[in-house]
């Protein structure tokens, strides 16, 4: 998408045709800042710096690392070292696994000499395959926004709420939850997106905030607490989320507080979509609530903020007294009793294992 | 309740029997600073500046602005003028209308040389007064907390969620809904208290993790986003919020973002209770969502932070990007029927017309 006029992706084969390129997504939204990947382990470090972040560009970067392996020595050694160096980064990624298993797959049966090549162009896949999802997942989500813009006068705008950061900063382009709304503006249907400020990594004020305001779509920043006196008042027409992890009957497990929005919605007759690719589904699993491990990050992320000061500079603040315990659960289990529907890269079907199974019943038999 | 071993109330006389002296709350939780009040001026800057904040706290520092003003010049013009001033100060606040009416009705007929030995009587009154109901609310919500706890082993913990701040620093001791916890805590049965931040102020963080922490009761700091995460998986045992305003028929407007986790407890069959003393029900009004206007505040206060730095100075960083739009609606309204019951200065009651009537037939009397 645009960032101040201009379009970009998060991860691009420099113009030197070896070296790649992201966005430093570590100093948003206070300075706009690429970076030059040259090794494997600048890679690695971009991916648990969390420089990006996002599921779908963890495997897209992941894959352009072992591409960048290749580019530097393509022996079978250094295809096994950069496949362990890349998995260790974030353990419990999912996509980074199917990415770097992928690859590895590709490059193990041919011989040393094609192996670069053939990985620069196996990451360009993985990425435009990314692109092609997401913005298919866009195509399908306009379709609900434009269904409830019809509802409306022509000048009237559609109110979209979403919870973190589900947008083309966490993918390739286009992003998942962010997809269709991206669509609608680009189709010229006002939309305006009320953007959670997500604690308590704040990615909605940060990552959200700042990409829907480099390419012009509406929005307007609110604290996590305000989603639901918004919804009671008729100011939410829809919500949209992401998710890190859908079970086979439509449980979604994404950025805690999905589920406090998901409540609001149903008490207040709000729709309320999940958007994701498919690989995000999980044909293992039924029961989230029960059954989904829920990561528990530092309580420092809790006690203490980053923003920028009067100078310019970047710090961390206390924001609770000293040695104040504190508790940071990363994500929440929203039941698919609450979720309208999910808007996937092929339609969007009702939160339910029939309507998964009805669109997905080939990848299902695969992977069950 | 205690600061560091010792006993404290939000406000009181100084030695000198003549000045107040005040706990500067905007300083918390990173200094303990009590100012000293000395004119009508201190005590209205006490209220603009939120050095006291909290309706019934500033009720009580109104009632010693009229008697320092008494105290300066008794003259029928002092008192208006003190009057006026004091009101101009939170041009909403219930108590404070209520508090200094109450005051220049007795102070008006009585001649000069008999108004400031008056004034200060009828401020300590005031105080004592709302000491007294919030001790009441305390016992109350204490047969609540012993209920639980007898469910359980005598060794286990009574968990309880609360949101933003209705602890003593908003009252001038025990506060409203930490009113039963300490009451627990002070007969030994195991408390712990989940504390949601409660942006965008951060009263949770910055004042209930402080004053539960000085006063040694067990709590962990949470994002608001997490409560609903704590209550899927029974880590919360019972909710109770304070309220700013109370409908006829039980409908409640707190902090924002009170309703969100009212409805994360209606769906995991955990009670939610609502503390408040009886000069919150506005008997006048029936629909709350409908009829009680919410308080639009700075979006400043979205997209800016305020904390402590490594060199132990205070200061605000910006957490948005530059312009961000953002909106900060400071309340909402919880509907009677997620509110498992109200916690009064009378008794327990349910969360209805019929209810509250019950306990309070004779003041609703009055003033309907």
């Amino acid at each position: 998408m645009n960032v101040d006029g201009t379009p970009y992706r998060t991860i691009w084969l420099a113009e030197d045709g070896w070296a790649v390129e992201i966005i430093d997504q570590t100093r948003l939204p206070h300075a706009f800042v690429t970076r030059r990947l040259e090794t494997l382990e600048d890679a690695a470090r971009a991916i648990t710096d969390m420089q990006v972040r996002g599921a779908p560009l963890i495997g897209a970067t992941a894959a352009y690392g072992m591409a960048l392996a290749m580019h530097a020595d393509a022996s079978d050694g250094s295809l096994g070292h950069a496949y362990d160096t890349l998995l260790g980064t974030r353990p419990t990624a999912v996509n980074l696994r199917w990415a770097l298993d992928g690859m590895r797959e590709t490059l193990a049966t041919l011989s040393a000499n094609t192996r670069a090549g053939s990985a620069y162009a196996a990451a360009v896949r993985v990425c435009d395959e990314d692109v092609d999802i997401c913005s298919a997942i866009g195509d399908h989500g306009l379709g609900l926004i434009r269904d409830i813009h019809d509802t409306k006068e022509e000048s009237e705008t559609v109110n979209v709420l979403t919870h973190c950061n589900a947008g083309w900063l966490a993918t390739v382009d286009w992003g998942t939850a962010l997809a269709p709304i991206y669509k609608a503006h680009d189709a010229g249907i006002p939309v305006h997106v009320w953007v959670d400020e997500t604690r308590p990594r704040n990615q909605g004020a940060s990552l959200t905030a700042w990409e829907l305001g480099q390419h012009g779509v509406p929005h307007t920043l609110i604290v996590d607490n305000a989603g639901g006196h918004l919804m009671q008042h008729g100011k939410v027409d829809l919500c949209i989320t992401g998710t890190d992890r859908t079970t086979a009957s439509g449980d979604v497990c994404n950025k805690i507080g999905t589920y406090l929005k998901a409540l609001a919605a149903d008490d207040t007759g709000v729709p309320f979509y999940v958007a994701l690719p498919s690989p995000t589904i999980d044909w293992t699993l039924d029961d989230g609530v029960r059954d989904i491990p829920i990561e528990e990050r530092d309580g420092a992320e809790v006690t203490r903020m980053s923003g920028r000061t009067g100078d310019g500079s970047v710090t961390s603040v206390a924001i609770a007294p000293d040695d104040c315990p504190a508790a940071n659960y990363a994500f929440d289990v929203t039941p698919a009793r609450l979720v309208s529907g999910l808007i996937t890269e092929r339609g969007v079907c009702a939160a339910t294992r029939e309507g998964l199974s009805n669109l997905f019943s080939d990848d299902k038999a695969v992977t069950t």
